[in-house]
């Protein structure tokens, strides 16, 4: 943590915040400073500035890691603003909120979309008007289960065929609720890329910290929609700021496995 | 996702809620629209109308799930309110709380508890008066310890048995408590059915995630006490939609898996 | 639960609250007076009172634990009160703040810290004056990466250093990062003994429950640094009123492995 770093920290702090003096280093001043120079230092300074992602994809990351988690709203409020200030839409931030409901729950979904509402309105959106950010309706396709079938292979390719497979012998109908209800109706909608949905879906799962085996699935899907593998190790990197380094540290071994078992399958 | 989907599901959450026009319509309505159209056709219309739980058993294993995450206040309090109106008592809320204690903490539990008290207060019940919904005071049983292992025994049989007997040689009196306080203090209670505690139980650790060796033993536990394995797979079916597919899909592998050794046993 | 655990349990509380009728009967009484029965006779009267750890290293780890897990913030408010009650400093509170940053985020780490700020205003600390218990800057070690290394070594040893190797592979700068900011820029503070780092390590891992690798290198770490094998079972116990029983059940669990391959190790 050089000087260099913090001052690379506090312009980057400025962009995401939008304004001269960022609020962090003002509510900390008194109490305990020290964790704002940490902060600004090593979480914008040495990791946010790295080139592997850009801002708007770690905005994503960050917003659907805190809401997945849920119990930081403050933080979760101030990166929805701060992912608006670096170039996402308000249409991105109301479907991520959606396709988070497949991987954290509705509550999740529903309290990231309060969070998200309160952030447009100090913003000046005006949700109950015309001009409002509401998200355009987008009808589930006719045939949920033969799009969703398609969407889950288009992502998550044969380890998705294997959940579903592995789901048959004792709850059929929670397949057919995965392929239907998140591929069928959540996937096939506009707003979010695919890769977009696959980096969102893996902060999430990483930050979380419950759910390795769809972690490994999503994995694969973020690397089979187009991620590479260094952007899909920074991903990981990147929640440690959110979620502590443990959350960081097992989602990057799982990353190696899934890299092992991809070049074992390209060479066997 | 059919018409039909979308009105079952609306009569369901106006069955749910107690009135005509279910407030996440209109609190979606401006926002994402789309999320209430599938909150309602998917949860609503496909998940809750299933017949293997009956309603109060489904709000039984909402409020569980949801009071042991402890992230989502505004859907517990939605959840409690709709426990109540398809026929839980306060009663059952309240000790459902008490419950809770001993698989998501106190602070969980205490919490649920406090949640809980404002729905039965913007309802209209005075619980600083005589009319309140108090649990009445249950004696903790004389010997705890014998009433323990009793309760322990006939809920989680020979897995709950190997829990204590695994603690004997690092931590025998994390066992004692187990026993004393968890089965001999709490199970014993009247207010909940085995059957309710178990449902809950297995409900609150499947959407925690953390916790799969306990899952497995109360999934034992709730087919000890007499539920089917439909309902076993149905109510982690449920968990779905509160804590995310990961979850439910998690703990259903992990039932299938109990099926297995309980047919292997029956057969050895 | 008997009739002196309950009035052994309530002196407890008394001391700890720093008051003669604690809050918590109070808030009960008329819902659930049961449940403050319970908490008084089990949490207060069998479990803390156990002589294997003080009453601020137990107010430490319940912080630590409280923090960590981000969605209890009453209970973390009350416990950071009465860890001020038994002798902690607002600066350890402070450290103890920055110090979980590095486990479980940042987002949790400023939500601890905001909470202190509260308890602090509330009992009369002025933090935006010369008497406020600010930190005293700390400037991070000019050799962050050496500082760090040494740091990791003399806390987590070999367990510790494989951590770094097994990163080596997939995302170097990921362990670089451990080195610097974790080990670097924190354990190196002055304000909390290693000691007391390592007992909230390990506090807040076992009840996060998403993290058995970390906890494991973790538990090496608080026997490394000092503390006897029934201190570290105690921490893990006593984590059960804040993170329910499968927490603390699972993290016993995981120390008799760590004292087996330590006992294997000393006889190797």
């Amino acid at each position: 943590m050089t000087h260099d770093t913090f001052h690379e920290g506090l312009a980057l702090l400025q962009q995401l915040e939008g304004c001269a003096t960022p609020s962090l280093l003002d509510a900390l001043a008194p109490l305990a400073p020290d964790l704002a120079q940490l902060a600004v230092s090593f979480v914008y300074g040495q990791l946010y500035t790295r080139p592997q992602l850009t801002l708007p994809q770690r905005q994503l990351a960050t917003v659907a890691a805190l809401a997945a988690l849920g119990q930081a709203r403050p933080q979760l409020k101030f990166h929805i603003a701060g992912a608006l200030n670096v170039g996402c839409s308000p249409q991105e931030i109301i479907e991520l909120m959606l396709h988070l409901v497949v991987y954290a729950g509705f509550p999740a979904g529903l309290n990231g979309l309060f969070a998200a509402r309160e952030v447009f309105q100090e913003r000046g959106h005006a949700p109950t008007t015309a001009a409002a950010p509401a998200s355009p309706p987008v009808p589930p396709p006719a045939d949920r289960y033969q799009a969703g079938w398609q969407a889950l292979r288009e992502v998550d390719g044969h380890a998705g065929e294997q959940v579903i497979a592995s789901l048959a012998g004792i709850a059929p109908d929670l397949g057919r609720f995965v392929i239907e209800f998140a591929f069928g109706d959540i996937y096939t909608r506009p707003g979010l890329t695919l890769l977009q949905r696959e980096l969102a879906t893996v902060a999430a799962l990483a930050a979380m910290g419950t759910a390795a085996p769809q972690l490994r699935v999503h994995l694969h899907g973020l690397l089979n929609v187009g991620a590479t593998p260094a952007q899909m190790t920074e991903a990981l990197m990147h929640i440690a700021a959110y979620a502590g380094f443990p959350a960081a540290i097992n989602a990057v071994l799982l990353a190696q496995e899934v890299l092992a078992e991809r070049a074992s399958q390209h060479h066997g």
